[in-house]
């Protein structure tokens, strides 16, 4: 594929960057600084790798004003470099576009509703009133059951499964084999043994929402679970049913979320974390990875309970002596 | 969809309740207390919640002999209020129903034996001498590899991989994307690499067992692995090779049992839980979410040892704390 | 499945064993030693469990010549019997062979190239410009996506999912819902929300890995992530963007390692491990199961943080004491 060329003068005007260096300079792609080479832009979003810096052979690098300073190659400044990088590898790796059309070997009810601009692709399945919206497009051996509803330029990577009566927003990206809408896990006892509760909630997600491979958020018991706007969710995650995750919350891999919990707006929430059941978290919260969170918490800062590895022998003597305090 | 209408008079004889309200009161929906509205049955199973039943505009509420007393509206009365709501509400919204026959997209091997009234759906592939039993329903994509049996009213929502000659009792549910016999983690080492090891076990799973979207079962190194009636499963649960979980057992989502760990009847195993190997668990034992069980646990009884979290701040204190008991 | 015979003459000559007892008796399956029976050829790898030695009713057993003293049948010696054991179990119980060719219910690009020898089953999905190679089998509902390569002889068992451009080594296997080359979790802050980054990167995986059941691995943000040679992967590991794992490495299930993180050659990583971002692990380390690495390690060595279960009154007791230490 071929790659396009982009000046940095161009790039400085499209994405109002302040450029040191020669604006007829071209760059092609991106790389990292230890690895580029010529042709290549580079960004330096931490400056606790300075000497990357120094050393690098990119054409161009995106820096802060700051840290312009000891670049020794042209230099596109801008206070959020990573922001700005964002941007321009966006712009210099476009997503691949979709083909409109229904492939031959997709199976698409008569009674769904699709956009002519969606792609819907090989080996798809899309149930009764199922509704796809405009450039929506929906990769090799998805599932769209019954009456689900998805909003116009949202992309299902691969083999995503959409229960039921589910509904996406606009602009969402899902990851090969990620599951909107199963059951809840939700059981009565009757003398020893389980009897399944229907589970007759749904799943709302809202726009600009991602979700990582293999996620799967189950249906609602019998009001809905909820993913607000802007929600970015890594892989393995588990929302369990009538959960509601507040706008612009991200997630990192692995994280469960047990029934009926609520999470705030702007949540930073690390990989593996585990959340009890019926708790209501606050806006702006960061949960470091690892961590049980077991009570609500209603002020925003930073919580953690993750306990890093020593020495197993050593490990071995710190759960003794915690064992000992007891008596 | 239409819903059907129920009065509670037929209601309360149906299910043994006792009615405290007008028996000719109709209801066509749950919903919760808070969201309930006319028409709506609605529960209380915990008398931690009064002041929303106090203001609920449900129809109904089922409820305890206790709890009923505080009713502002009609209630039906159980010992067991969740059970009898349980109950209701699986009346009331019928799971959907499966056409009999094969897909015409279904790719079914001449050599599989189906029921005439199973429901074998769009783009599954049922490979030589699988058995699939009377009204079974394998949804999207499913696939049943070789030799695998699934028993008479199980479901396979969609996704759902079974491999070579892996068995399923009766009234079973998967859920999107369960493996079920996947290879166990098996290596011999040899200077320094690794070996396969055989996995020439398989896995036998009982009647009325719920799997979860996601869930992984392996098969057994030499003999099978082991899911006895009325386990319940949630999502994103890994089960490793030659585990055996005892009837009635449920266990919450993200939990990992390591490979040949025995666990009891009617257990109840919190969220991401995990277990090391080789292990015996009694019967009725209870682990909260988020506990390491390393060794076997010989008496019935509720077991911890997840962390809960503090402020970061206050956590970093601890584990140094912890770290300087030793010295 | 008739199983074919080998005489203990010929198992100890092909592999090179020392035989006690008669070279004319015939084994035709593997057993546990507490479930063989006649016919069966059973193996002791650890000398903790003398006594089911002492009562087996196997034909034959693979020891090591300490314990062959204690066998009350013949014996096939070895000093690593767990080796031998699995050369005798791989070639009684040979993997299904896949007949070459493209089954029609498959959607093979025309701009692909696939060898003559390889095995794409139904349902598969390969797009433009894949390579599969030499003998490869692709079952049931996998999907590869453009420009991804796979190395001879590997095994994608079914609804594996290949993102564009990956590439495989030769003689892997990957199980059920493995999805390698989702993009990485990478987000750039911009006044309360969240920007995508590009995830240019590609994955490359090496020879001889094999890849557990909906375990995902990421795609690269700007350089690839790279899974060395010979490395085993258990089921629902996350791997995330970035990182290296190194030749021969094995992880068990439900392991997540964070982005750009190091591992060494030949660690072995337990169950539910948590690695934090940015690390390096040194060769030869041990992390027992449920821990939390979240600083590099240096030194090859055993590490460990799980905290392992107790009743839960007295955990309730030794949370309370920890928090108090800090005053």
């Amino acid at each position: 594929m071929l790659q396009e060329e982009f000046s940095l003068g161009e790039l400085a005007v499209r994405f109002g960057l302040t450029l040191h260096g020669e604006p007829g300079l071209k760059v092609r792609s991106v790389a990292t600084l230890s690895r580029a080479e010529s042709g290549s832009l580079s960004f330096l979003a931490n400056s606790r790798y300075p000497r990357q810096l120094e050393t690098t052979r990119a054409t161009a690098v995106v820096v802060s004003a700051e840290d312009a300073a000891h670049s020794p190659v042209a230099a596109l400044i801008h206070p959020n470099p990573y922001l700005a990088y964002t941007r321009i590898a966006t712009l210099m790796h476009p997503q691949a576009s979709h083909t409109p059309g229904i492939h031959p070997s997709a199976v698409v009810s008569s009674r769904a509703r699709a956009a002519a601009s969606a792609s819907i692709g090989p080996l798809v399945v899309v149930e009764d009133d199922a509704e796809i919206g405009e450039r929506v497009a929906l990769g090799p051996g998805c599932v769209v059951q019954r009456g689900a509803r998805i909003g116009a330029d949202s992309v299902l990577v691969s083999r995503v499964n959409l229960y039921p009566g589910v509904s996406l927003g606009k602009r969402c990206i899902l990851h090969a084999g990620a599951v909107v809408g199963a059951d809840g896990f939700g059981f009565a006892q009757n003398s020893g043994s389980w009897v399944k509760v229907p589970q007759v909630g749904s799943v709302r997600i809202g726009d600009d929402v991602e979700i990582g491979a293999n996620t799967t958020i189950d249906r609602g018991a019998i009001d809905d679970t909820v993913v607000e706007d802007g929600v970015k969710l890594d892989n393995q995650i588990q929302v369990g049913h009538n959960v509601v995750i507040g706008a612009h919350t991200a997630i990192a891999a692995c994280t469960g979320i047990s029934g009926s919990t609520v999470i705030g707006q702007r949540c930073m929430i690390g990989g593996m974390v585990g959340f009890a059941g019926h708790l209501t978290i606050a806006d702006d919260v960061v949960v470091t990875g690892c961590s049980l969170v077991s009570a609500s918490i209603k002020q925003a800062g930073s919580y953690s309970s993750g306990m890093p590895t020593v020495e197993t022998r050593l490990w071995r003597r710190m759960v003794a002596h915690l064992r000992r305090l007891d008596s």
